[in-house]
């Protein structure tokens, strides 16, 4: 079955569970677990050939997830050391040097609750450009030079997100752009845990299904870092995966509902409080990795 | 099959649907079709007695549905056409006098999308009670003495909605209580086209599966209106529904997913823009109904 | 004494009450007055040459002031005739075709409620481009194609506004650009009254005391048509009107205000309901201009 | 002349000012001085008899200042450090027991930027009372019983503030109730660096000039802990303020002022991050205070 998911680590468990062997190896997949401070776990999956692409339908590069229980409405010190392995993370991806140009883009549509996390982290996210234009500063040891920018979704502003972003881009010329969006899970229960790190770019819309122009190295010609939370659950995906011990045609409710599926949004009863939490979690991380003599 | 809906003509579709003949009569059950501008269906379904509540799982009253097509990102001249039918359903269960009073209630959280109907609405209805305070007026003939009340949720109150309302009426005295809530529906093509007045009363939380206190005239001693748009669909229901006639074992099907089925937000794409546009829609149609004199 | 304005109509009072003569004629300067629907008072400034501009402090061209009382809070009969004044004087300007593109632009902090006008004026914009993309059409008799962006401020971007919106014209290829803003007012009375509309282009935060890069039909390349509300007054223009009748050296005080004065917003205590009522009247307006099949 | 301030500490500067003094002890009122962490300071003035209060024109009762500069969008380590000065001072008034009861009060209007420190403050606050019903807990180690409420402003809801926070009380039985809210101060700099906490209640809306209804123990029946911000300054203070060294009739200016001033709001351009960082800073103040077992 075509579950649909955002995440590497999903894919992974989908692929194991066909295999009806959580162990196995795949050639071209390189996968690395860790634990921080025992509370949260790292899994790096790194997908090294276009075998490994295939078998995980993710392209080639580094997927990093984080995963952490009880963080949501949870106590603040939980928060703070998540937010120290965002930064951890980060800093693999991205070297700070007091030359740094960085554009934070926030992707979603900020009045659709479980589509907002990409505009409040933005808005949480230390912005210093203007600083640097101000007194004409070409470096500095403490801050990079960090742009924000919320695009917007195509249904309000009538232009592709992707080419707000390159324009964006083109007034920043950040080294690296970071955006922070919203991602589709499988299971729910990742609606309140998960936080994906990778350097392969993003789809604008791919939370809630509107696939729109890719953010990639390649269409942008800057390196794309997406951090990512699932905050929506695809909807044929729940319907199948609710079910699957009690179809009487998998293939055929599959393509029943391929056909007959309605665009729906899947989401938490708390997800008010996940936004609220996560985009903590991963502005205060994005800081930390960018301005290193301001946040510790 | 047990589906959950909040709108007395979806439990009355399920009825004709078992009973494989659309237009049976049930004992108990008036109804009454209307149209209202070419475009605004009217359907008043009266439950007089306890064999008609039994087979439309709902309360002895009146459930007045409006439906709509294409009112979400539609003409302004349909909004306001909409907003003219609800103010005269209303206007049949609310009688304008010079010394009416009204406390208007917005249900619901509005820190989450498809929740945030009854405060937005509230939010856009003239309050006027203030005025009569000031002027230390017992009457008018061009408004109604109103208040408004949102009361939050019991998650960021800590306290009974149905008690705060309570406090509130003891407050502003009020010869009916108008009660603003997202509900759910089974057809999520209901989302973008219906609206449903009772004179029943309401359950905060139900829309969101937190069932709560009633607010009903036995539990609250005045009279209350509940005016309600469906914003999400049960997800067991959505499920259930959309594989059907996949289900080998659909009661076992059934009972499965009332026992592991999560608490979850189903609900439209376009989420935004159905709140938008039924708030005004349903704030209009109350300050016509409310205030003659200013409104028209 | 200087006094800080955005309107020309002020600048014209203020020329009067030096002049002490209310109807002088300027040179270089003409004025058409007009009343609509007897509610709405229309004054047409035109500033013809360089005399005319020197003498109002506003560069070359047309301004145009709607005036009307009771709207803020006031009957919803109102602010629809206050939409259609809006609608008849844009129509001078912009003049729909079927090929007509239009960028809006809303400008401003919408975290600051004075400073919120643009932002949720745009919000309530019918965008329409991505229709024209989705069915690849270029041109339609019923409605414009109309592109919306928030740009933002300085302090939450890192970037130039104006630098940002010129890129957003890049990928909309506007006729004619519309942006809204807030404005600064000498008279406190302007902030619930008054809308000013001019072709001559805008100063991005000129509202809140940021001047920035100008938006204007040189800088653009395109026809820039700014709507904006007054929604602050200057507070040493404020301080100095105050007490104009009890200062024993005016110039002094002047000059130890531009040295001494702190930035400070200044404004209406009822700024949330002017800010709601007055997005409604000029998005209205925008959409009768731009949407003729649609809004009427 | 009459300076209007929220804040005692003004009070006292202004008789300091009147004094030629700066060091004058005055019968009735004890003062306090003490940095912590070197970077706030917290000034503890107690006001003991019916003199002091009329010299510093404030009820009898404790009043502690905390400054801070450099706080508004500032490091992260400043603003934990302000939120544990919060915290201690706040523990020196309400003692933290397994059966402690809080009503948590957020004045204002959400919909005014410098207004709605109350709402914004509560929204942060760790409500708890829900889990105590559900559990039918009688006590806690860890945390006390928190409810939260956001009564709105009159204009919205037609009812007296203090009648509704009296309702919730009802409910709540509280022991001590927090109301946050925003204050007026004489001096603009107190806008992004001061708190006050007292003992002695609280006006709903007079930090925006709409005096009400009083807040306190005897008007409650319940200890009422006032935790303020001073957000904006009282317009007529500004204006003679300003200009109180170039006035030829500062008595006739002041009377002027009183009869001809309008209401308005005066407050900082970076409003919108006061707001933020000093929610932040009490709701962490707050939480720390009454839930030991979870914040540290």
């Amino acid at each position: 079955m075509a579950f649909r998911t955002d995440l590497a680590i999903e894919n992974k468990e989908i692929y194991d569970s066909k295999n009806k062997d959580k162990g196995i190896e795949i050639s071209g997949v390189e996968i690395e677990k860790e634990k921080f401070c025992d509370e949260i776990s790292i899994t790096r999956i790194k997908i090294t050939n276009e075998h490994g692409s295939r078998e995980l339908s993710k392209p080639l590069g580094n997927y990093i997830t984080l995963e952490v229980e009880g963080v949501v409405d949870g106590p603040e010190e939980l928060k703070e050391k998540a937010s120290s392995a965002v930064a951890l993370e980060l800093k693999r991806l991205v070297h700070f040097h007091n030359k740094l140009k960085v554009l934070v883009i926030g992707l979603g549509n900020d009045k659709v609750t479980p589509d907002s996390l990409g505009p409040y982290t933005v808005s949480k996210v230390k912005v210093t450009r203007h600083f640097f234009l101000m007194y004409d500063a070409d470096g500095d040891d403490e801050m990079a030079c960090v742009s924000g920018f919320i695009p917007g979704v195509m249904g309000s502003t009538g232009m592709e997100t992707a080419e707000l972003i390159q324009s964006a881009a083109a007034i920043a010329k950040p080294e690296v752009i970071l955006a922070v969006d919203a991602l589709a899970a499988r299971n729910v229960d990742r609606i309140s845990t998960t936080i994906q790190i990778s350097d392969t770019g993003i789809s604008p819309g791919a939370g809630t299904g509107n696939k729109r122009k890719e953010l990639t190295k390649e269409t942008m010609g800057i390196k794309v870092i997406a951090i990512g939370v699932p905050t929506v659950i695809d909807s044929r995906t729940l319907i199948l995966d609710s079910l699957s011990g009690f179809l009487k045609d998998p293939a055929g409710a599959e393509s029943y509902l391929e056909q007959n599926g309605q665009d729906m949004i899947v989401t938490s009863t708390d997800i008010d409080q996940v936004i609220k939490d996560f985009s903590d979690i991963i502005s205060n991380g994005i800081n930390i990795t960018l301005h290193p003599g301001i946040y510790s």
